[in-house]
């Protein structure tokens, strides 16, 4: 039996449910719409952000005890199979009675997926994959990143035409221009969290916020990280950020990647400099390159990027192009690695 | 008295006359009409390159002595004044009792220029700078060339989006796709010589020829110039070159580029590599920038483009985009240098 259209209907409905919730954090925006055998609708739920109750709990919460007997569970992603703060939804649609549940997206999770199968196992009609494209926008960062087990990584760096990111003498204000600096910011606002490495920290003092054309700080701000041995002055810059900065030795690049997952960072945006870029790179650890390329030629020792460890042509990591765009008198150059190479 | 409509007519057909002559080598295209009073044409002239008569003598020879008296002669580039393997056209003009002269581009040459001054100091009426734009695109890169007193430069480099020209152990082929070297191979073709250093033929052995993309001649081929104090071995690709290579030591970029220009090279396409690269920009010799950006990362230490004699931001070499487009999975980006920087 395929789905009729008021399950469609419900589904869109509980993508609306589930933006109420939380944009960032550990776990997803959900959605859930509970459905009378007629139709009608019997409760909305949505989740409202890690220790609180899952949108299915939510939804359930609204009932009398018995009420959703028979009822069609309409769920945005497929529910959880996991004792964690909360117990496993599955569980609590299998005590409510429910006698179907629709759901949009696989639950990614290692210790959290299974949950369609233990409904199965109870009885339960279950459908997933109902309108996946728009379940797993509406998922964002989290869906990706759950499936990585670590935060979307974009490394981004700024140089000349020939891949200097500063003069011989260090000095780099300005490479690039006034439209690829707020683009910049822009970018940084919408990442979780933002990488910085000690001897950026050294040489630069940066700030690591997310700034407008004004200097003003904008609403959101990425939570500053600091990967290296090195100690951070205490009157650097980046301790007076509106976050508390993290740190981390960068020994083990996927593991601390994993940890920054596990406090609920999707999205990390590489700041620089050159030898955290490259470590990165190195370790395959990329999703996104931005590379902000200015008309200007600069010579010397002062490169973008480092060493990659690439001995030969055949070795060398190959993107592939997402975009090209001009920002100012700069170029920016959107590019992926290509998966398998 | 402004230029009636039926002189601009004998000058565009002057410009068709000109297209003519050969478009390469040390001397210009140039056409001429000769009208009489009453606008009709009396003789058409144009110049064969270089020790045969310019367009005016070619144009007055159609004429019996005396039948020029009092006509107009309209010709594509001003009448030179210049005793070269020719008598000066501005004395062959004012002998055969030419009345006005109308030309649209005026001489550059330090030697050959002058000539509406002594015509005008023969008592004939002279007009410069009609359709001088039109006059300037049939001249082509002659004009820029003699102004300098130089070939125009355009330097080349294939890089990966990292800025480096090779991996680590020097192998680069290849970095870009089919599409940019075809692109590549076509511009060098449009060259009249394609310079490269010595290191480059140790190193690659180019053969230098302009090529399709099955790998036959094309048509028009650069002549090949070795820049650099090592020899060229006797078995070298480029001695097969369908044109016998020069040969320059490097030591005076100014000096040998005006020889080049002297022997009739109006264009020198820079191949490479990164040190001949560097010196014609660190030396301000180049015109334009041709970097053709493959989506790929190196890391390492070869890189395109070497030391430029930048210390600070301050000092960089800015450019300014002409152009950016993708070929096949590769960009090519055409700069050139900003003006008084």
């Amino acid at each position: 039996m395929g789905p009729s259209a008021h399950i469609e209907d419900a589904l869109r409905r509980a993508f609306v449910l589930a933006a109420n919730g939380p944009a960032r954090g550990a776990n997803p925006q959900v959605g859930c719409v509970l459905l009378a055998a007629d139709g009608t609708v019997l409760a909305e739920g949505w989740h409202r952000g890690a220790g609180t109750p899952h949108a299915e709990v939510d939804a359930l919460s609204q009932l009398a005890p018995g009420a959703a007997r028979g009822a069609t569970a309409v769920v945005t992603l497929e529910p959880c199979n996991h004792h964690g703060r909360t117990g496993p939804c599955a569980e609590a649609l299998i005590e409510a009675g429910i006698g179907r549940v629709v759901y949009s997206v696989d639950d990614p999770g290692e210790a959290s997926s299974g949950g369609a199968a233990r409904l199965r196992a109870a009885g339960i009609d279950v459908e997933g994959g109902l309108l996946r494209s728009e379940g797993e926008a509406v998922l964002g960062d989290w869906l990706p990143a759950a499936r990585l087990g670590r935060p979307l990584v974009t490394v981004k760096w700024a140089s000349s035409l020939d891949g200097r990111a500063a003069a011989a003498d260090g000095s780099s204000q300005w490479i690039t221009g006034p439209a690829a600096r707020l683009d910049v910011h822009r970018r940084r606002a919408a990442a979780d969290a933002i990488a910085v490495g000690t001897g950026t920290v050294l040489a630069d003092d940066p700030s690591l916020t997310a700034r407008d054309a004004a200097g003003g700080l904008l609403p959101s701000q990425p939570i500053p990280v600091v990967f290296g041995s090195r100690q951070t002055p205490a009157d650097a810059a980046l301790r007076r950020h509106p976050h508390a900065p993290l740190f981390a030795d960068g020994r083990d690049l996927p593991a601390q990647l994993a940890e920054l997952h596990g406090r609920g960072i999707r999205s990390l945006f590489v700041e620089g400099g050159p030898t955290l870029a490259s470590a990165f790179i190195a370790a395959g650890l990329v999703d996104e390159l931005l590379v902000y390329l200015a008309p200007l030629l600069l010579g010397g020792p002062k490169l973008a990027l480092g060493e990659l460890g690439i001995a030969s042509i055949d070795e060398a990591l190959r993107l592939e192009l997402a975009s090209v765009e001009q920002l100012g008198d700069d170029l920016l150059v959107v590019a992926r690695p290509v998966k398998g190479h």
